[in-house]
């Protein structure tokens, strides 16, 4: 277990294989509340749907669930709106707890919805997919997306528990493990060089997901970080944001794709090698350290970089971000890996390199 | 001025005639941001929308509007999700602050997407109606409607200034008038028995609003008032409750008039009596007391209640309120005004008493 320090609004992340059918057992043992919902998606209800009611059931909880779509589409304003009404029509009120039970996208609607319905109501992570249980589930950050652009609307918004079961990853795309690891690589990156490297030696494991229950360790070690790293900064006004090493860039790369073709952790990685560029470039980083991570992170089978995104897009992209401010870019940059880290103001034409160095990356890789 | 008392989130509530035509230069000097957008609606826009531009603009702010139809429809989700894109549109970044200009409606809204826009933009409030000076945009919770009922959807999001202009009230129509001194009213009733009987001895003046400038220091008292009791309970658990005094009974009138026959106020005015009278039934009240009072509230011209509104269809809403819990329905009761409150679980034949009797007392007005 790992606990999220912050106070009053402190919660533990709980990881633990076969976790999923105990849910109902910590939410009686835990919160006492006898009433909730589910939100989740159509994947998820189908594959671990009856697992997750049966153990609520078991425990005399009165359950509702709303499914929604699979995917980014289903994080916009309009199902949020669907989710207030049925939710206003189920009559739930400040005793019924919301359990988010999905990947990133159910995590953040349904964490947004459910700290908003009645100025918020106890919301419960149950995460199902790695970039969820090692990233969007822990540290309050609710979001929906808008046409203009990402995660444009949101609440922070602590949950109560976190429930973490290694076991539902089995089932998990290759492109979704991949995307995973891409937050997994980034906290070794940013706070603890060996377990980098560790993650590094096992990336055949990751990627296939043979034995689950061995990616315990790993999931508890990243959420072990993003729990100090919030418990130091929970409003991400200092500290929280060397979460964000690889998405100045990546969240670029992310929009000039038009979300789908790549997902957010391999847009995440892509933009972590731009940005280690950039650390290079200014002679913070030595070649033989850029070469080695890059050689460790090119490993994975990264997909394409959108076609048709050019360097001028991109830039709009990242100047239209909601972490800019006045006009000023700034990237995590990389002096020490899991050292020295800091948050500097970077320009259009280290920016420029950046991307350039990407593409040329493309172009040997194929 | 008066000092909502909330650690870091503190903030002040700054009350002074003719104050509009100051709040460029007070938001200089005390968060010092120069880019910013005007959430306010056509009828306050037109009286005094030039005022607050002057004077924001003469500190050279870069201030765009953005204006909402007037009344409670605009209290939306919709109405949120174009003012979102308005925002995403005009780069607004989280270095920009939101002025919400305007009654309670235009405050709970644009608080609302202040607070969930870039998880959270400061807001300022800048209320124009005796409502909304001396309740809602002091506190921090901020909401929009759902079609199943008030307030359905809303945060906790503290504004960084409330800046409060007594003169703006001029123009304010008698029932608008007699809203806010409902609110006025209550505060004596819970927490300041003086205050109460000060403010029925001059209730003529208010109801006229002839010389603005002395309605500054009960403007003053009841944000003191409630800025005491938001200090000591931000989010509702448990002191703050009593600030619902005569909501229990008067959102569930002002549901069943289909909100915009009554105003808020004056709906919790009938509350309050209706509530008042559930005191009287368990001999909480005296008799002498309970009239003294009634002759007091009664000195107000209340609209009707609705016609359609059954005791049945009463209770339904009262029912419905995002107040009650497991089924169970609380009134703040007063045993003794300004000095003994509590907040007590009431039984459907007590409310129908009381709405027996909130009907009764209509007919012998009539």
């Amino acid at each position: 277990m790992v606990e999220v320090g912050l106070e009053e609004a402190s919660y533990p992340i709980i990881i633990e294989a076969s976790s999923l059918s105990s849910t109902g057992e910590v939410i009686r043992k835990r919160i006492g509340r006898k009433r909730g919902v589910v939100i989740t998606d159509e994947t998820v209800d189908e594959l671990y749907g009856s697992d997750l009611d049966d153990s609520l059931r078991n425990e005399g909880m009165k359950i509702d669930k709303l499914v929604v779509e699979p995917g980014e589409g289903s994080k916009s304003l309009d199902v949020a709106g669907r989710l207030y009404q049925e939710l206003a029509e189920l009559n739930l009120h400040r005793d019924s707890v919301v359990l988010a039970f999905g990947g990133g996208v159910v995590g953040d609607l349904a964490g947004f919805v459910g700290s908003t319905f009645l100025r918020g109501l106890p919301v419960i992570q149950v995460p199902t997919t790695l970039l969820a249980q090692v990233d969007s589930s822990v540290g309050g950050k609710t979001a929906i997306n808008l046409a203009r652009g990402k995660n444009l609307v949101g609440t922070f918004h602590q949950p109560e528990i976190v429930l973490i079961d290694p076991v539902v990853l089995e089932t998990l795309s290759s492109a979704d493990v991949r995307s995973g690891l891409g937050e997994v690589l980034k906290y070794g990156l940013i706070w603890d060089e060996n377990f980098f490297w560790k993650t590094v030696e096992s990336l055949e494991l990751f990627e296939e997901v043979g034995d689950p229950e061995e990616l315990e360790a790993s999931v508890s070690r990243c959420c072990e970080i993003k729990a100090e790293v919030v418990g130091r900064d929970e409003l991400d006004k200092g500290l929280r944001q060397i979460l964000n090493f690889g998405h100045t860039i990546g969240h670029g790369i992310e929009a000039g794709s038009g979300y789908g073709e790549l997902k957010h952790g391999e847009a995440v990685i892509w933009g972590m090698i731009g940005e280690l560029w950039i650390s290079l470039n200014r002679g913070y980083l030595t070649d033989e350290t850029f070469d080695q991570i890059l050689g460790a992170l090119t490993r994975l089978s990264l997909p394409a970089l959108p076609d048709d995104l050019t360097n001028a897009r991109l830039l709009e992209y990242i100047h239209r971000d909601k972490k800019v401010r006045d006009g000023v870019i700034n990237c995590v940059l990389i002096k020490e890996p899991g050292e020295d880290i800091d948050l500097e103001r970077v320009g259009d034409t280290e920016l420029k390199g950046a991307w350039e160095f990407l593409r040329s990356l493309e172009v040997s890789q194929g």
